[in-house]
């Protein structure tokens, strides 16, 4: 209750101009009992966050539960983000520009989103490990982990899509669900996997959350491994 | 000079709330006269975004005309992006939600930003063209955009990048050149060229001005193709 009048405050009024105190008062609460279940703002962001992560898991089980093949699976886990999110198209639009910078607690980059973060990639792990889909051992931690990354992709598309319905996102969903299952499918060639290793480690080095719990990102980032 | 005062008020003030009439008045001239160069704020937007471009073209002959090998070609050109780029670190962190809407006429993939965009695109056309690399001849086309589009994901990192003298991107970009002429070289193996054929198809049917002044994004994107 106290996080749906957030929300609806944050939409109205913006986050920033939003206050604790307001939040508190639209939800018929006191102050300090808003404090007590959630500490601050930015908590009631990641409260957002895990919400969006349970719905998510809960909606993606008829497709996960149905499809073997890896393509379907994805657009499926795919296409039930978009079911899930839709609520918080306008909300989403307006609180993009805090959510975009990497080293704010409220990206989905950072050690704060970590636990939205790991449900979130828990679903494509179970979605590929799920599948028919062959990954060479020493890529099973990471390509779950990409195909979340493509999920981002898809979602910052989705943040400025104006068209009926998201019917636009929906059409992008299928097209990266189909690449990216072919991606997978391609990295069981050896001569590919470095390239898949590579590209998933500087995403790792760079984004300040994506290495578990150790961020590599007050001020600086890992140094190159050569 | 009235591009100068437009970009010093952008960054005081915000863009949204910068007028054509306030921008005239400090640089000195009168509105009509602002109105002439510029027919729009907008304008002057893409009058920045040609200027970019054409520093970054005369800041890339150096590496361009001593480095033959496609990493440390574009690792030079990635560099040269933040040299130019530096004095405008303030103005675009706080711009950035007005570019990152694809549908903006000032996204860098708006079919209005297509002179800055190609000019942008060329530099990566003689990273490649001038390189030892080899390139299928059916992919010669998408890989520089491609190219293009890697710089795209460096500049976002930019926008968020606080570290003095921009360290971290200036790490991250040499890593990107390293994994983008990777990427480049594997090419060269038949079996992944319709995959990369694939994610370019994807990149320009879903970007607005990607289609080379087809757009296909009033409302709807192209379908997808089997």
């Amino acid at each position: 209750m106290i996080l749906e009048t957030a929300l609806r405050l944050f939409r109205e009024k913006g986050y920033d101009r939003t206050t604790m105190r307001a939040i508190a008062r639209e939800a018929g609460v006191s102050t300090g009992n808003a404090y007590y279940y959630f500490g601050s703002k930015e908590h009631l962001v990641q409260g957002f966050y895990d919400r969006i992560a349970a719905e998510h898991q809960a909606a993606v089980r008829p497709v996960l539960d149905r499809e073997r093949e890896l393509e379907p699976r994805l657009a499926g886990v795919f296409q039930a983000w978009l079911d899930v999110a839709e609520p918080y198209h306008e909300f989403a639009a307006q609180f993009f520009k805090n959510a975009a910078d990497p080293d704010s607690p409220l990206s989905p980059f950072s050690p704060e989103s970590e636990p939205a973060r790991e449900a979130a990639i828990d679903v494509h792990r179970e979605t590929l490990a799920g599948s028919t889909a062959k990954v060479a051992p020493e890529l099973r931690g990471p390509v779950p982990e990409m195909m979340w990354l493509s999920q981002m992709g898809l979602v910052l598309y989705w943040v400025f899509d104006r068209s009926e319905g998201r019917v636009r996102t929906r059409r992008l969903a299928d097209r990266s669900a189909r690449l990216t299952a072919r991606g997978v499918s391609l990295s069981r060639f050896r001569l590919l996997r470095p390239l898949v290793r590579d590209v998933h480690e500087l995403f790792t080095d760079f984004l300040p959350g994506m290495t578990h719990g150790k961020p590599a990102a007050t001020g600086d980032a890992a140094p190159p491994k050569e």
